[in-house]
């Protein structure tokens, strides 16, 4: 068998954070500094991790980057009083709100207040809309499947292959992962299956792709006997599972695998991302790309 | 081969208007009475056939109906207007504008000054973006899509079949059926597969279908070998054909045909739309439902 071409995430997405990176200061040079706002409300430590890392990115790219952290009393009108003077600030480009938000909170009602030309995450029902019909000049993409995308198109140039006519499978159905995926696959004229836990011989559904997305948060759930020899797999996954032995503080390990049990299928697959180090390393990336577009958009028309 | 079950569009048509007539007194009766407003630009008879006939049903079902029809040297800054009066008036629950609008306008820029609350026919991103998510309590349906599910619930209950875990086929990636059609088709737990004009060996993608969804515009393209048997197929295809002979004024008679061959594909399916007399009937029917709603939903909370 041959070995599955290896995307690497972190060298794809150090690739995108330097484009990022050279953009802005062309942006920059002509006087349009893009700005992301990152919102946190309490103090969950992955939350504070995350939104730390973002900081750090958007620095990195050359950013104005402003974090607001909000203590978990916080009321909602207070909460949403904030997402407005950001609404208003022409500094700000990207609005990033953590979540997830207090349980006491309308989240929905949150996010929607966003304008949508700030919602960087892509979330907001106008950007779902505008992804849907294809208004690209417009729609903010969700940015994990938008950094699946360029590990796609990595793999289909590392194997001369093309995407349109392509048969591809989208295992998953969210709102954040799946079925934004399915919407670029279908643009760039996939063939596109959405499956998922109701599917039967999800198997057989997943063997039909040329392009297999696993995304559905289940550890190693597709096997190597489902992936069409020489298929592209992305896999989104992120699942912490139990390791061997024990850490240095006598705890048992853990270890961190995808949707996609990796060893198998990379005997298998023409391409395929790790997991860590795949396409979980493209969100941050992806983050800052939308960012830049966003702040491009608002800037007054160039030469 | 067993014939197919009949799928009758005007029948179910009439049940559903039949529906919006018993549903709009009961609303009437709390002093609700739903509105719909129709917007035609210029002189095309057939969008003034399409016109009459929304507001003919209009007022069958009892709503307020208003119609607006404005030269085709309408500016756009005054059809925009209009927009906005109707966005502004209480007794209008529904704006239809009539597609398509002169060369001269943006009509996107039309379509999305509608209030989303008030746009029946269901196209503003807002509206695709809630049906995507899957808020529907909020969103608004495409006619063509809501009225394809009522007569595909109708095979299902003709045939003692459900949706969920059925292998979904929808060939057509428009905005206004194709991709509509497959998130309603995702929510009732179909696995679903988008094809189009790209799709490689279309009749196999066919084949696989248990539900089989004909939405693009191509007259029979669908052969009766592409029907799976059993198959539930929903043709909404409306193609005008060369028929035989002439017509009482002496010019060649033509006839209206579905993107599916019928007489092939009935002696395979399951159950079958015809046309005409199939999915065309549902939409002006979906229209008052949608606009049925829209009022419910403006009206105060009931008891």
């Amino acid at each position: 068998m041959t070995k599955a071409y290896l995307l690497d995430g972190k060298a794809i997405a150090e690739e995108t954070l330097g484009r990022v990176a050279r953009e802005t200061a062309a942006l920059r040079a002509r006087g349009v500094t893009p700005g992301l706002a990152t919102v946190l409300v309490g103090e969950d430590p992955a939350s504070q991790s995350y939104v730390a890392s973002k900081g750090k990115a958007a620095r990195a790219c050359g950013f104005h980057s402003v974090q607001h952290t909000l203590p978990t009393t916080t009321d909602e009108l207070d909460l949403l009083a904030l997402v407005e003077s950001l609404n208003a600030d022409p500094t700000i480009h990207g609005i990033l709100v953590q979540l997830p938000l207090p349980k006491t909170m309308n989240a929905a009602r949150v996010l929607e207040l966003i304008d949508p030309r700030k919602d960087v995450d892509g979330f907001h029902p106008v950007n779902v809309g505008l992804l849907s019909v294809g208004e690209m000049d417009r729609a903010i993409v969700p940015c994990t499947p938008a950094g699946s995308m360029i590990m796609l198109d990595k793999a289909c140039a590392a194997l001369g292959r093309t995407l349109a006519g392509a048969e591809a499978v989208v295992i998953g159905r969210s709102n954040i992962v799946g079925k934004p995926m399915a919407q670029l696959l279908l643009q760039r004229h996939c063939t596109v299956t959405i499956a998922h836990s109701r599917t039967r011989d999800l198997a057989a559904v997943a063997r039909r792709a040329d392009v297999l997305v696993a995304a559905v948060g289940q550890p190693e759930m597709v096997r190597g006997d489902w992936v069409k020899p020489g298929a592209i797999v992305i896999d989104v996954g992120i699942n912490r599972v139990a390791g061997e032995g024990l850490d240095a503080s006598g705890k048992p390990k853990t270890r961190l695998v995808g949707d996609v049990a990796y060893a198998e299928a990379a005997e298998v697959a023409g391409a395929i991302t790790p997991v860590p180090g795949g396409v979980g390393r493209m969100t941050v990336a992806m983050l800052m790309a939308n960012t830049l577009e966003a702040a491009r958009r608002a800037a007054p028309a160039g030469e």
